[in-house]
């Protein structure tokens, strides 16, 4: 009787030991591996950020990133308002340093000397690449709540899509495209700022978009089809039910009716955060509507219409009529027509709802 | 008996349970610990490397690094030379990529309006500093071999030494000062292109060195002299162990004799890793000597010379004689004596060596 306990007692301890003290040594394992080149990737990148629920959250290079890019005023915020509705995604606010700091690396990148010089220091591509990815990763991340998909909207980061997809090889991005025409009346008559474009000339401005957008076309289509997705702005404030359709299951993400109800989660825990100095702030905070679509109609001068095929030839390789004024985009889902019909009658509501969700915005300053 | 066993085998397997398994509850503690924002940070910015040696090297934030700084051709090359011959310490080549991470936060942290937009967009100065801090990390700890003492050279980063202090609370900082005659006449005669410097005009380089200069004692008297210590170029030429044991004990590191025998250390494995396309290599293939210290009399303009009291005002404050052409910076050590006639005596043989090191240098163009 004795001995049978004895033996019964040694397989106790083993079994404590087995269950309680194997995940251990997996952990020391797991830290201690020096040799896998893989392990020092995800020692280095990992960034942990913690939610309002308390849990951690831990993202790293491999995570599924979301970008989105575009020409600035072609619904790359309304696009990622239409996201952060749904539960799965938190895209937030424009960072503006992400474009900055690839903007940088390109510039190293671009230059001969200056690669030679950083490769004579030890400074190899690969590390440069892991600093710009450390440092992404940082303000990608922290600049929001965490969620399971974290999306960044900065729009000229599509001019890097292929570095970036280097870095994060996991990430998709989606390309906002829009008729230019509408993108240059939207610059010049809302006084938006791009470097290099000059607001009093239309002409400039439209050529200098033109060759913008054949810079991030030769992007898009260098990624492919499966990581980087075409979105018409004209489409989506159309049809968004078909669009978020076709976003969502690009991004393998399952649909949910919230992204064709942006403006209820405005300011919203897991919602849709917005910068008050945002320039497209004021506009996401009302229903998808076709508002903007044709507001350039008459604005452009008679000159700049004439010659418009070749002062910006990306309109006609992106499908749309440059001898149209408007060309025809098509008629907008009754959903659509509703909102737009109730923003434009209740046009003093709608503006003090703006005026309320950007007071509130989340930082005042 | 048998009771008496049974409560023997349960504090066994007490014992078993409290020796093995509590390790590993407090590192699930530690990587769980999700209110602390301590321990976020350490997650975050841990960056891993393996040495020659197989072994994983960890740094972080609060990792000693050392920051070597100043006004390019004041001996920084020098002084990170005799370090890297230390066994403890690597520095190795400007990485040219670290003063232009921290010129860039610098420019939004002086924009107030850039400012107000980051901060809007959830973009804290805790979260800017995250990234500018991983990315450093990223280039300074991997560019070279580990060591336990991670050293930086590129000069104008002492320009942002109280922020580099934010990122890294363990971080010593060195500043090197010379005559800033000796510096402008070296800048114009090696043809060293520095930002806003006209290398034709030695009265205007002079008044920007000075200007810089303020700027660099500023931040540096605001380190204090815990973590900052100013070391003049003229003295570590002259008494070059001195200076060195100065150096060391303010690093907190033993003293070792190699530190006065750089040269020997030249691109060997743990030693001084040099790039060709530095403009200082080819001086610190040789041993300490006082060849540069007064080529610069008689080359600067006389009216500039006889202005230069008002020209560059830093010259007094630091301790040089503006009237003085050459100052007296004092007579050598013996051994700086024997090195320098060694160089002047066979020129033709250090042309040589100087050659063989930069024709090796490890990446070859």
């Amino acid at each position: 009787m004795i001995t049978l306990r004895g033996v019964v007692g040694g397989r106790k301890v083993l079994l404590v030991f087995v269950c309680l003290v194997a995940p251990f040594l997996y952990l020391l394992l797991f830290i201690r591996s020096g040799d896998s080149g893989q392990c020092q990737f995800v020692t280095s990148r990992e960034t942990v950020v913690f939610g309002n629920d308390g849990k951690a959250h831990s993202y790293d290079r491999s995570s599924p990133f979301i970008f989105i890019g575009g020409f600035p005023r072609s619904g790359t915020t309304l696009v990622r308002a239409m996201l952060d509705a749904h539960s799965d995604i938190r895209c937030g606010e424009e960072t503006r340093v992400v474009p900055r700091i690839l903007q940088l690396a390109a510039q190293w990148n671009r230059s001969a000397k200056e690669t030679n010089r950083l490769h004579e220091a030890g400074l190899t591509d690969q590390i440069i690449g892991d600093a710009v990815a450390a440092f992404i990763l940082e303000v990608v991340v922290k600049h929001g709540e965490p969620a399971p998909r974290v999306c960044n909207k900065d729009p000229f980061t599509l001019k890097y899509g292929v570095y970036l997809l280097k870095l994060f090889p996991q990430a998709k991005f989606i390309f906002m495209i829009r008729d230019g025409r509408a993108v240059v009346h939207s610059l010049i008559s809302r006084k938006v700022t791009v470097t290099g474009f000059d607001l009093s000339d239309y002409r400039q401005c439209l050529t200098k978009w033109s060759n913008s957008m054949k810079t991030m076309l030769k992007e898009c289509e260098e990624l492919g089809p499966d990581k980087c997705l075409k979105v018409k702005y004209e489409d989506l404030v159309l049809h968004p039910k078909s669009q978020m359709e076709r976003i969502l299951k690009y991004l393998g993400l399952p649909w949910m009716d919230d992204v064709l109800h942006h403006e209820q989660f405005i300011n919203k825990p897991g919602g849709v955060s917005l910068s008050k100095v945002e320039r497209s702030s004021d506009q996401v905070v009302k229903p998808v509507n076709v508002e903007a679509l044709t507001k350039w109609v008459g604005a452009i001068p008679d000159d700049v219409v004439h010659d418009m095929e070749t002062v910006a030839p990306m309109l006609t390789s992106l499908g749309y009529d440059p001898k149209a004024n408007p060309p025809n985009y098509g008629a907008p889902d009754p959903e659509v027509a509703t909102n737009t019909y109730d923003v434009q009658k209740n046009h003093d509501k709608w503006t003090k709802t703006v005026e309320n969700a950007l007071h509130k915005s989340k930082h005042l300053s």
